[in-house]
């Protein structure tokens, strides 16, 4: 392991040089014109995956962005890890608010900044240079490796379930490992076993065919933008509770142990609502904000659009009123069942003087898993041993559905085992990543491989 | 008046290749980078007024887009008509619902479909050949005549009160005209009374500093876009009653008489809606569609802005929400007082979790006259002998803030004698003038100039 070790170690500054030809790809998912850069990201995934060692690195299509898909099967008996990455990134909009290009990255203050940096190209890079100090310095990897990267996570994978029910005994492994979430807090890396869901929407409300002049048709008709906040208005209680009937019916509630442990944890309220900007918190009642954040479902705005909104002031009454919205789920909730909840109450609340129409985008189911199986305490050893510290188990408020399709389809456990840190602007304008937690990943990626081996090796917990 | 007559009816066909001279400038004041097409538009005004033979027409500074002003003062003893227009004209946005270009009017089923056909260079235009067709005919007009035209009404006219009360004796006269308002239905020609204040704010939401992840934050903090849907169903009840403490205050309510006279018009209500696209109306409980569009205040919605608004979906909980809004107001109401009670009521609601900024755009007074003067009745036999039909006496919704300027400052009367039409997209895309309207239009401003001289040869009212 010595030599693996100082490989990294004299690498150090190379790895930065090469992670930004990868940031350098504007591979956004979301935006269509940008789907040729979507196909060379995946390219290059592809080259890279071959140049570091690894075989049968290809390409394969799908109806959407394409997948990439390697393997390195050297050693039997050992087990095998599953590696899922995404190699697509999120919109860059608003352009303007980024101190330096999102496609340009730039190191400062011992961090490098660009769309994609921790969310996930910097964390699949991670593991690839693991990977590379392995292969290169004993020409094998302690476990199986197989590489899982898709392009369409952040448009909400809709291609994935179907490749990995087709491909299953190409996937099959002991334990699946992701790299797409923030630690806890700088120097308190941890391991996560528990996602929220997500069931994303459109609604769009229709008034009068064209815009109206707001002098000569205005209370004499229904005004949609209004009607549509009304309606979003009728989502939540005072008390930051969801009002769709039925919306928490299947929820898991957050168990008194677990609560002990949330609120052992290192968390400064104060400073997180001023890190994000924030005057004071706000949730759900009766809940700590991590518990908020990891352990209760949420409806969100993610998007209004209606009527004149430029500079200055026109005085129309918006033809259409346009809003996107979504809800964070959590244990037991599916979220089919809580589309059609909320379309259903949604119209039942609509008045008969607009029309509505809504469209369900996206869907992901929740997730959590125990934390004291075999490949979860190998993690925390190759963190310990990669940061010098023991992890905490903590849970993530965002949502990765393919760790249930995992669970579901091939009977996988998984492992989320993210080096990133809160407030790395994951989806906003001025995406950065650690770059000491980086090369600490990196070294704890490495000891992984090792700890996984190990792991199949004593008796099961 | 024969020759008049006949050279009007002969020049029809001219009249309008030389509006689509006028039409195709963009005069869009609303847009700083059509500030040069507001003032070649201004330009074009004052060689207009040169040609037709009027004296000192020249454009006039302001701190925003000139003033145009010309006069012919040649009728020693006859009444003095302040004839007052606008050239600027409303954005053109969403462009691509438009049929045909916004600046290349184009004639089709009797209409002319152009920005400013109908709001409100069409009808300045009515007025010009007019003036042409009595000065060339016999070199004089029945009346002294000054024609104020400015460039910023449709922003809010910020710059015309100032430049009344700097020139008010060169604007004394003994009546206001103003034709920029529809008639109340083909083959309806109307004489309008009353007019609806504007008070028009910006309402912007801050939450966090920058966007935010919807899965790592959402839950835990307050979302600016639900906050601002929040506030804004807190503006109206479900009667549609705005919620504003003191809102209603100083209205003056619908007289009985008023309401038999409005129930007595020719007004389809289902065709009416039928023609504007919307399912069925929605208003004030205990008021007609009339007495809500001409005679009741409003609280309309005009732009909403958060987040992600493209296609597809972007997990973000918005930094920043904002809402364009605005009130119609109705006599006694004053704008400054309705924009503190607004601003005091919203300040009032918004939850600390958030900061709220409120921009007063602008305002205008509502207007009401009585319609037994001499001038409108005036104006009345003007209009009988130009459409061959007695005019019905009706409100309009809209507002024309310097009618209450001219009102105040100069102690004029105003006459509104307007020949658009309902539906005529004044303020949307498509917007259009019928052309047999205008054509009856020049000879009804033609026949006013002469019914105006005699008004003032009769004992008053």
């Amino acid at each position: 392991m010595n030599n693996v070790l100082d490989f990294i170690n004299s690498h150090r500054d190379d790895y930065v040089a090469q992670l930004e030809t990868f940031l350098a790809i504007p591979s956004i998912s979301a935006l269509p014109e940008h789907a040729g850069d979507v196909r060379r990201c995946a390219e290059w995934c592809v080259s890279e995956l071959q140049r570091i060692g690894l075989q049968h690195a290809a390409l394969h299509e799908t109806p959407g962005h394409p997948i990439v898909y390697a393997e390195w099967l050297g050693a039997p008996g050992a087990p095998t890890m599953l590696f899922y990455g995404h190699y697509d990134v999120q919109p860059v909009d608003p352009l303007e608010l980024w101190e330096t290009p999102p496609f340009q990255a730039t190191v400062r203050e011992g961090a490098i900044y660009a769309r994609g940096a921790a969310d996930d190209k910097g964390q699949i890079f991670m593991h690839l240079k693991a990977i590379e100090a392995h292969l290169s310095q004993h020409g094998v990897l302690p476990i199986n490796v197989k590489v899982l990267l898709e392009g369409e996570e952040e448009v909400g994978s809709a291609n994935l379930d179907t490749f990995i029910a087709a491909n299953a005994d190409t996937l099959a492994a002991d334990v699946v490992v992701i790299s797409d979430s923030p630690m806890f807090d700088r120097d308190v890396p941890s391991i996560c076993y528990g996602l929220r869901g997500l069931a994303y929407f459109q609604i769009d409300i229709r008034g009068s065919s064209t815009d109206l002049h707001s002098g000569s048709y205005g209370g004499a008709v229904a005004n949609p933008a209004l009607v549509l906040a009304q309606l979003l208005a009728q989502m939540k209680d005072k008390a930051g509770r969801i009002r769709i009937p039925g919306f928490y019916d299947a929820v898991v509630d957050v168990t008194p142990a677990e609560r002990a442990e949330f609120a052992r944890l290192p968390f400064n309220e104060k400073r997180w609502a001023r890190e994000i900007g924030v005057p004071k918190p706000f949730g759900e009642s009766g809940y700590s904000t991590l518990e908020r954040k990891w352990a209760r479902p949420t409806f969100e705005v993610n998007g209004l659009l209606a009527g004149f909104t430029g500079e200055g002031a026109k005085t129309v009454i918006p033809a259409v009123a346009m809003a996107k919205v979504s809800m964070r789920l959590v244990p037991d909730q599916d979220p089919a069942t809580i589309g059609q909840l909320f379309e259903a109450y949604l119209k039942k609340l609509t008045p008969k003087t607009v029309t509505v129409k809504v469209t369900h985008m996206h869907g992901g189911k929740p997730w959590t898993t125990g934390f004291d199986n075999e490949w979860v305490q190998a993690a925390g050893r190759a963190i310990e041993r990669g940061f010098g510290r023991q992890p905490v188990f903590v849970r993530e408020g965002g949502s990765i559905p393919v760790v249930s399709t995992f669970q579901q389809v091939l009977g996988l456990p998984s492992v989320l085992f993210g080096i990133g840190l809160p407030g790395e602007n994951a989806h906003a304008p001025n995406e950065w990543l650690d770059l000491s937690n980086f090369h600490n990943g990196v070294l704890a990626a490495a000891y992984l491989y090792e700890e996984l081996a190990r792991a199949r090796q004593q008796p099961e917990a």
